[in-house]
């Protein structure tokens, strides 16, 4: 179910909370196997469903708080007080937060139903959800395949119908990885727009909090509760209030991402794509076709910044507890550690020149296109996460690096497994990146 | 002379071109021992001169480009077509550049007679100025004294009348350090407003370039011309153009920075500081005192990121001559290679950190006073060049990490030396800041 069909039924008095909540619970039960939760917080939900449907009854001018009797899930790096958060690592296997993050107060003030904290790689460092310690997060499509990562649980979560939508973190592509590998919507916003404050970082300077859910319609009306400047928060950054101008479907001016870059992942993977844009054309969207090969060395330089600035921000815990931390969590830290200042200054260069190419892409183009994961969803056994990490972000993880808007929406098949199609806008023009995913998706469908 | 004296003498025609260049090439002469230029631009100069000349006969409408015919200087790490162009290194030696840089090009078709390259520090990766290619900086209040740096040799330049004004860069108090030590006003403005395009640099994300006058109109003058976004500069940042407001004296909130990190200046120092403020009060002016302990931290992340980027622009030269570099330049740049990626990210963090920190402060108040260098001139010979840097940018670093405008005035004088007063305003205010500084110049003279 959507989450503006429940809200729907909420405020027609077809459906209370408890009735939503319960179908969650019992998707829940169904797909425990599939390790999307590292901790559930039923007697909670349940506790303040029965609340809201004492509000429901006596409240009969349908005149809720957005997400009234929503069920949503969050990852486990998001603080909730009183519920446990453990960032998928064993050094915050015990910690309860005695307060809420920024996002979660504003979710909760907005009547959302928050049935538990999701399942997630390893400190967010990594795609797969393979989690040594809290168990692998499991593809809903294929078992034997990872959900990807690192906000796996909270995909599988929404792709399987147990929470209505969630909450992810993103550094490198840990929204939009696992939302296109388990087939449903998710959005990175722009850098700066929602606050990371109470959310055990990764990488400051590249950290994303964002909405899945099964459409655009869905993500938007989770990511307009939590977006905002924080003035609490040094990472949120304050801007101009444009309006965005609305755009005619005329008048959008689409690229499409081509080159070796782009050329490198699954043939049948680009052929989903190709046909995706195909598709747009016959519905007159003007598609133009640009070389992205730039894109590469950002890729790159975005890992080397996660990794440096993951280093940093675990530097105490690697040097005492470095068997705490699962082996490829561990080699990656190392990685960071050991890269030079040169290296992290290199990759800051790119990023400002990065940032700036893309404010000149942007003057010919509204949004680029391009396949958001350039393979399908990896065999969970047997294959080197750090190694992963390093071809599922790739098409993700430059759009980090220059604090772009990115969403992923799913555009087909390859052998029974979804493939998501990537959306990336300007830089604070969130609304109208959202704007123009909705009619790609309502085109594709 | 003052720069807006030149321009209404001209425009009186109670002075010309060829007249005032004349002066700056008297002082030039005179002052040759001090060091000042690299390369002089004489034939030029007086070939522009000599056609302004004609230019003000034919024109009698007083309507004049802004500089015209203003001597004005450039530190010589600053692009000029056809004019050599050595950073002060061995590695630009012969190298003369096919076009101007951007701030080159808004001061020649604003009029300005550009009399020559000023000296500096090697690469502009020092303060002191004791070049060891081009000879060293001598402070003209004390030969015996450095004048300061990295551009040294700009102060020097219009303390003596070489010139009216110059340019210098500022990467952690390149242009207020020898401003403050040769008695001038050195103006860095907030990170981006002026281009930096066409300037060998030495720090990407710290890097700025300013106005060295002798009086605050004289900088705003120069700045009104140089400033403003350029398209085709990663660095360049584009901001709303909001309207400053006009600050009334009586609504100004001054902070006075105090606590052990300023305490840790030359005694003498602190008592002209502190004269200079109570000058300010007794003028009415509201003077709160602030302990600024965390612009220490601030300071330090400012040298790292410096060392950091200028080990990783000069990367292949440090690899091939490393001999080629002054010993104390090679050490920092060795510094620089040395230091590891967490190094560089926990200044970054601290960067992000320091300017929220700086935001909060500019809530409670319009500018910050501190000394701008924590001891007067010190002698050219016996010192270490890397330990000068480190005390002598302590009080002025930490406001380029943070992008916030500085301006040094002079206050006073200890042992016949310059002692600057330091202004620091909030970010993208530089309008603000510059009236300020008016103000308390017109207070304090």
């Amino acid at each position: 179910m959507f989450i503006y069909e429940a809200q729907k039924l909420l405020r027609e008095n077809k459906a209370t909370p408890s009735i939503l909540l319960k179908e969650s619970i019992e998707k829940i039960e169904e797909g425990q196997k599939l390790g999307a939760f590292i901790t559930t917080n039923m007697d909670q939900a349940i506790e303040l469903a029965a609340k809201q449907d004492e509000m429901l009854k006596s409240k009969q001018d349908g005149n809720l708080p957005p997400l009234f009797g929503i069920p949503l899930a969050l990852k486990d790096n998001i603080y909730t007080e009183n519920l446990r958060t453990t960032a998928g690592s064993l050094f915050w296997k015990d910690f309860v937060p005695t307060q809420d993050a920024q996002v979660v107060i504003k979710l909760k003030s907005s009547g959302a139903l928050l049935v538990g904290k999701t399942n997630m790689h390893e400190i967010a460092l990594g795609v797969t959800s393979n989690n040594p310690h809290y168990g692998p997060c499991l593809n809903p499509h294929d078992n034997s395949r990872v959900a990807g990562g690192s906000s796996g649980g909270s995909a599988i979560a929404v792709a399987t119908g147990m929470a209505l939508g969630a909450l992810g973190t993103d550094t490198g592509g840990s929204i939009r990885i696992p939302a296109s590998l388990c087939g449903v919507v998710g959005f990175k916003p722009s850098y700066g727009t929602v606050s990371t404050r109470g959310i055990i970082p990764l990488s400051w300077h590249l950290d994303h909090v964002g909405p899945i859910a099964t459409c655009v319609e869905d993500v938007k009306i989770i990511f307009n509760i939590i977006a905002g400047y924080d003035s609490k928060d040094p990472f949120s950054v304050k801007i101009a209030n444009k309006k965005s101008k609305s755009i005619e479907k005329n008048q959008i001016r689409i690229a499409k991402a081509v080159g070796n870059f782009i050329d490198e992942a699954d043939p049948k993977i680009l052929k989903v794509f190709d046909n995706a844009v195909k598709i747009l054309r016959e519905s007159n969207l003007s598609v133009e076709e640009e070389n992205v090969e730039w894109l590469r060395e950002l890729s790159i330089s975005n890992r080397t910044i996660t990794q440096v600035e993951a280093a940093t921000f675990h530097k105490e815990r690697l040097a005492t507890h470095p068997d705490w931390f699962g082996e490829d969590v561990r080699e990656r830290l190392l990685q960071g550690s050991n890269a030079s200042g040169i290296d992290y200054a290199t990759a800051r260069y790119n990023q400002t020149v990065g940032k700036y190419r893309f404010k000149e892409f942007f003057k010919k183009y509204d949004v680029l296109l391009l396949p958001t994961v350039p393979v399908i969803a990896p065999p969970i056994v047997g294959r080197d996460a750090v190694e992963m990490a390093k071809v599922l972000t790739k098409f993700t993880a430059p759009f980090n690096l220059a604090g772009l808007p990115a969403i992923t929406l799913s555009c087909g098949k390859v052998d029974g497994l979804p493939v998501g199609l990537q959306i990336v806008g300007r830089y604070m023009k969130d609304q109208e990146l959202l704007s123009i995913a909705q009619m790609i998706e309502t085109i594709l469908r």
